[in-house]
């Protein structure tokens, strides 16, 4: 069933202890669409400028992600330059240039409007409802935010929640939005207005999917090397959604799985530059990564055993 | 089989946002063996000064807590003294008065020298070294740190490690001995100077459980109230070895077990004051608590129901 992606696609150049890239392929749309088309196909919707390279856009559609929705406009492309803290916790942006984002407005091809399944990546909120006013019958909607818009446009934020399925955040903003630092608070103060449910992402400590009576809780991988922790939330959503895509399945024991899978492609996000990794990751990793997950956190209770 | 635990007993004031408290009775060794006590009997050697109050004794043995190795000293007991941060993340240490704490020097009773499973509390390494001169058999050996030990007698740790099976620390703790601030790298440089397994403990993301093959996590409990983390990693470890005193069982998937049963005796040492919430946990709380535990991270893979 159609898993539709909108968000930013941008060049960027990131600083971490290991290297220094320069204009690489980046953007939420794009991790969350070369870490889901593993799973499942993915169409865009986003904008480039004329100064993006071909071959990117190359690159993705030689993975099975659908760029009709993608529309390249005069002027210059997103870009977005950060460096990384020696052990890869902290982050301080150096410079973003919005160009032609700036002005994007969401237009959903109408072979996209029939998406069963639809993730609105981190753009105005307006901007996010709007797509939904495009797409007839999705089944199931998640959406990503950020802090500048919990505070520059709550209101909008506000409304959207009770338009959405799940509202997929950092545990920062869930903070931020919710006023509450205890995150399990947080979480039931999001499911109060609006949404089924909360995916809490904890970068390396995991993420955790929350309805009114069940929490879940997934691990990060455990990762000896970690390059460049770039994307990893929106390769997270990607795994997520396209497994949840695939298979069709809403029920809450499927997107336990759907988290697991998400993580597993948060884990490969990581382990190189950009999205490098998924250039080459095959179904066969992602489910042996998967496996592994279970042997992180599987225990058998001693009645079971005796 | 018996449960030894060598460490402090103190009498700790603890102001949070939710209260104030003054001379409650606290210390490693004490947290460590009322949790444990849920679950299988504890030794305890440790030293009391003469204004400790015999009522905190009584409540001990009242829970099963064998007291034949706490000597009681002329002199001040140890009293410790914090502020926790509004988000009960960070703490502040306002006094630390050692009394006759400062002196302490482990005499292992006649009876509790067949202990076959030991815990080590955070005391100085040599006393450490000292008490495993004094039992004779054991099957299995716990201990704990801190970052006072590991700058200021670091030798004679390293010579500790090689003598111990299960090194039980925080992260910070485990990040400063191995120099490395990658988690998984760390307890494999911890394993690499003796212990057979880590055991990191991540406070509100849970704990670790490391040896040279395999990792297991257990998450941290998903609470909304948390009232008081003092003594969360003690209440931690006496679940641990309790849990695997009980069965006589050092296999890792009994380990399994054991970090669910401290994660869940972690938990209950929050959601009240001091170790009030284990004078009345009954075994069946626990229990529930453990399966609750299972819950949070049990997935099925596909491939299974299918």
């Amino acid at each position: 069933m159609g898993l539709l992606v909108v968000g930013s696609i941008a060049l960027d150049s990131v600083i971490t202890p290991f290297g220094e890239t320069a204009d690489t392929l980046g953007g939420a749309a794009v991790y969350f669409s070369m870490a889901g088309a593993v799973l499942h196909p993915v169409q865009v919707v986003g904008v480039v400028g004329s100064d993006f390279p071909e071959a990117h856009l190359t690159a993705l559609a030689g993975r099975g992600v659908d760029l009709a929705g993608v529309e390249r406009q005069a002027g210059e492309s997103f870009r977005w330059k950060a460096r990384y803290s020696y052990d890869l916790a902290g982050r301080e942006t150096l410079e973003t240039r919005l160009g032609v984002f700036a002005e994007f407005r969401p237009r959903i091809p109408e072979k996209f409007r029939a998406a069963r399944f639809v993730f609105l990546g981190n753009i105005d909120p307006e901007l996010q409802l709007s797509v939904l006013d495009q797409v007839k019958t999705p089944k199931l909607v998640a959406c990503d935010t950020m802090n500048y818009w919990i505070h520059s446009k709550r209101d909008v934020l506000l409304e959207l929640l009770r338009h959405i399925d799940i509202l997929m955040v950092n545990d920062s903003e869930a903070r931020e939005l919710s006023g509450d630092w205890n995150i399990y608070r947080a979480a039931q103060w999001i499911l109060s207005h609006g949404p089924k449910m909360a995916v809490i992402k904890q970068g390396e400590h995991g993420a955790l999917l929350v309805d009114p009576t069940t929490i879940f809780k997934a691990p990060a991988y455990p990762l000896q090397e970690v390059f460049d922790p770039t994307g990893a939330g929106d390769a997270f959503a990607g795994g997520f959604m396209a497994h949840v895509a695939r298979s069709g399945d809403v029920s809450f024991d499927n997107l336990r799985r759907a988290m697991v899978y998400g993580s597993a492609m948060g884990s490969f996000a990581v382990e190189a530059f950009g999205v490098q990794r998924f250039e080459s990751v095959t179904l066969g990793e992602v489910d042996a990564r998967v496996r592994a997950f279970r042997d992180l956190v599987h225990f058998e209770l001693g009645g079971e055993k005796r």
